[in-house]
């Protein structure tokens, strides 16, 4: 008989479980036993939190870490199943994509049972574990590639009452940034397949570049600030100190606020994440790897923006994106 | 006739030359055409500066071009050779080691003439460039896997006058920390080549993680600094702002200064580059891929000890670097 993703232990016993979730093997791989425990304290919300969608984003599983240290010793009410690494072979080699398959598993779901592996994670997440929940925490980051701002965002969805939600649960992690992000490349997005069930998906982006104990404790401090608002631990929410300030925004990226390289070279960055720049405003230039007599070419913005995200200086192709502009958000 | 290294340019000529320097072609990849420009303004230091050795450290490119564009104008007197990426297909590729031979290009010097593309280069650079110069500036970085505090390095050579000379030269830049580094691994580095014949070799290693303006703006000053310390461009040399401070110490970090994973699993940063730690403390710990009952393994230091470099949060191997120890410098 054909093995079915399962979990190694019953979600409905009361208090902490510890197991894995069972991908089952397929052509291309063995099978895989994800980490995951369950903290089952009654009726409440039910959450579900994962991490290591993409390998080089590393905050996601040390935050989850962080959580199954404290978190059953605090939450008071409701279930909240934690996964730290969804993708454990990207994870361990540090990349973006599954080595396997050569697949993006946050463009792979819901997945499929009988497809590549990258497939049969999600199809073993969508199957097993986000039925569990209400709300869904996926955390991302930056990589370090991409100068971003602690934040959270949230891609646009049609029904107006669960963006309001979102919205909602996306800034009570106070974080500095809250982003409703009108993306390019969504299909096969987890955002999509859980928001099409009715569920609040939270996405972090935890800030890009180097992991550091600093940087750990901005994002397990918007974690737990949402996990307050959400009524799952006692505590008082506080805005972690971000570059020696205490704020928030609510902002908003449209598609062509992706700004690409107009050719090949050596991008420099000329501001920063979160600088605000005027129209026809310089944000980077890029050298000819070819010659030192080309002239840079400038890139510049189309209209008075704040920068949300901006890549690590270094090679790019032609049409590869360098920057993501944002303005405030207009309900 | 088989093909040798060369510029394209002569040397002798005055004022601004911008060429290349020809890598031959070999059995494994075709010729290359490394972008140059000398700065000839007669007697006076002869310098030559290089960035790109490793592809993955995209601060030297980036800070050399900025040289490119204001030293000719600046520059009163002395010989100048800026080589901005001399590993090109590194650098396209962003690696640290060389895609065509899988070879670290720091490790193969001095070169070989008919050797695989990465031998070739340090044929040509130790061949054509290294000869015109008394100092040699190589440009590296802590990429985006460590956490470094912008900082000069040398590794100790047995030439009490030649090491002297190196300490002035790199405490010149004024960069938060000099650091003479026993190195378990010189062997084939191009600073090894150089400092064999008698040369300052001076090696940056300016920082980690995202290569943002503000960062780059640090390290030019740094250089700067060093060529207004070697008598090639007026002005007052300034310690930059790293941090909110102004400082700068000189330390040194020994063999047993390296402390390594003793385990595989996902490395959790617990201290920052810089901190002070006691004999003892706690550096960072290790989680268990496979379990989230398994105690984390805790790494700590042997002896009371300041933070050089740590590793960014993520997956590391059995036996990986995860921290350089260091301590004020003993004269």
């Amino acid at each position: 008989m054909k093995e079915t993703p399962h979990l190694t232990f019953d979600l409905d016993t009361p208090g902490v479980s510890i197991g894995h979730l069972i991908v089952p093997k397929g052509e291309d791989y063995e099978a895989l036993s994800l980490p995951v425990i369950s903290i089952n304290k009654g009726d409440g919300p039910r959450l579900l939190i994962t991490g290591g969608n993409h390998g080089n984003e590393s905050e996601g599983p040390l935050v989850a870490r962080r959580l199954v240290d404290w978190l059953p010793g605090s939450q008071t009410c409701g279930r909240v199943i934690i996964a730290p690494e969804i993708n454990p072979l990207a994870v361990k080699a540090f990349t973006r994509s599954t080595p396997v398959d050569g697949k993006n598993l946050n463009r792979v779901f819901p997945g499929r049972a009988d497809g590549s592996v990258s497939e049969r994670i999600a199809d073993a997440i969508s199957r097993v574990l986000l039925p569990t929940a209400d709300t869904v925490f996926d955390l991302h980051s930056g990589s370090s590639i991409w100068d971003l701002p602690p934040s959270v965002i949230m891609h646009p969805v049609v029904d107006a009452d669960l963006m309001a939600e979102m919205v909602r649960v996306a800034e009570a992690f106070k974080l500095p940034v809250t982003l409703v992000w009108e993306h390019p490349d969504t299909a096969g997005m987890f955002d999509i397949v859980a928001q099409n069930q009715g569920k609040v998906l939270i996405c972090t982006e935890f800030g890009g570049g180097i992991v550091s104990a600093s940087a750990l404790a901005i994002y397990e401090a918007g974690v737990r600030n949402a996990l307050i608002a959400l009524g799952l631990v006692e505590g008082k929410a506080e805005h972690p100190i971000f570059r020696q300030r205490q704020s928030s925004q609510t902002l908003e990226t449209r598609l062509s606020d992706e700004l690409k390289s107009p050719a090949r070279g050596i991008f420099e960055p000329r501001c920063s994440m979160l600088d605000e720049v005027k129209q026809g405003g310089l944000i980077g230039v890029l050298h000819s790897m070819e010659s030192l007599t080309a002239q840079p070419v400038e890139i510049c913005v189309p209209t008075a923006s704040i920068v949300y995200g901006i890549r690590s200086g270094g090679y790019v192709d032609l049409n590869e994106a360098v920057t993501y502009l944002a303005r405030p958000r207009k309900v």
